[in-house]
């Protein structure tokens, strides 16, 4: 039995300000970096260790794993940043206030936007200073590849190769791994394992800093063992 | 023209104790964190942009890459922990107070052990819990690659095999490269880029926290730029 754990980065300075993010590379709060280092403590009681983790290019994901890596004194466990567990890119929403956002477009609408699988929000336009294209860490991607607008249907589609290429391979070794990422590309992932509807996946809540874990079995079969609280 | 920078890890607290580490997981001190940090700080006022960097599986030199990416604002970029780049492993002597060994084994005897190219240090018993096999971060390796002493011929001897294989690859391929070690593993690097003789290299002092800079040219020709102070 291979163990897979789940964690959503630790409450952002822009979850607080109740901004869209997405691909804006936004830092952790203080109350975030204890979500995080709570959710290495109980990892840590719990007797689980990892034999890798992977997380996103954005900070607040990699620094949540490196509070939980602290907290399970595991700074050495060798850590792949892959930028296909980046969050869903939020197209012209990013950096918006969520409130001000519905005032501009109207309540229906960004519950559109936020809530439906297949609806994109307005694209940024290429010479926006908010597009990542010219980002180092992005180098050598292609334009097709760096997204200026996402739906939760696009951020499956770039989160199932890195499953299936980097993260699937080591559970089948019989790996225990460990993903720090965000809500959506997390919502991807538990879609795949847990065979969840189109239309239902937007509902599930995935609480910042609580780790959801799962057991493979030899067949590569998930089983949900459930969010880890105190 | 790359660049390669190297990092001593900050100030552990046995640095400060005044003790053999080697492979010990001892972790830095307050003044360890700020020199690292002061070491991201030169860095990234000297505009130096970094693709890729290695560091041992300990963590003093970990945390000291997470202390340098942090002032550097590069959380993103990737890290190869490889054991490695660890420091030169003391044997019998890990763990003991410096001036303890000099009052049992002579001054002249420590000298040796602490200075000498080739002499080893007394090995651990393989049944010492001070011995690292059973150590899930060396998982994989053999007894052989697991030392039980070393001079620092043999710390050198499983240092290039990293440089040649996963290091010079990416300074070939034009990237900046960041190195957070070990005195003794940058010390075999050193002696390697700068030719330095058998019975010199073991003066060479590399301090804590001080970034030394490298310069390869197309043919991988390095030139030392020497260390970024204040």
């Amino acid at each position: 039995m291979a163990k897979l754990v789940l964690v959503r980065h630790g409450e952002s300075q822009w979850n607080l300000e109740n901004r869209f993010t997405g691909w804006i590379d936004v830092d952790i709060t203080e109350k975030g970096a204890d979500e995080a280092r709570d959710a290495g403590r109980r990892l840590k009681e719990a007797g689980i260790h990892f034999d890798i983790a992977f997380t996103s290019v954005l900070k607040r994901a990699i620094r949540t794993l490196w509070h939980v890596q602290d907290a399970m004194d595991a700074l050495w466990i060798p850590v792949i940043k892959d930028w296909r567990l980046n969050e869903r890119h939020y197209g012209a929403l990013s950096g918006l206030n969520k409130k001000e956002t519905a005032a501009l477009h109207g309540d229906e609408q960004v519950h559109i936007w936020r809530r439906s699988y297949d609806v994109r929000p307005p694209a940024l336009s290429p010479d926006d200073e908010r597009d990542s294209i010219n980002d180092p860490r992005y180098a050598g991607l292609t334009r097709e590849q760096v997204p200026l607008t996402e739906c939760l249907q696009d951020t499956v589609a770039r989160v199932l190769p890195a499953w299936y290429e980097t993260i699937a391979p080591q559970l089948a070794a019989g790996k225990n791994v460990l993903i720090a990422a965000h809500g959506n590309s997390l919502r991807a992932l538990v879609k795949h394992l847990e065979n969840i509807a189109d239309d239902a996946i937007v509902a599930v809540e995935i609480p910042n800093g609580v780790p959801l874990v799962y057991d493979f079995d030899a067949e590569m079969k998930p089983t949900r063992l459930g969010f880890m609280k105190d």
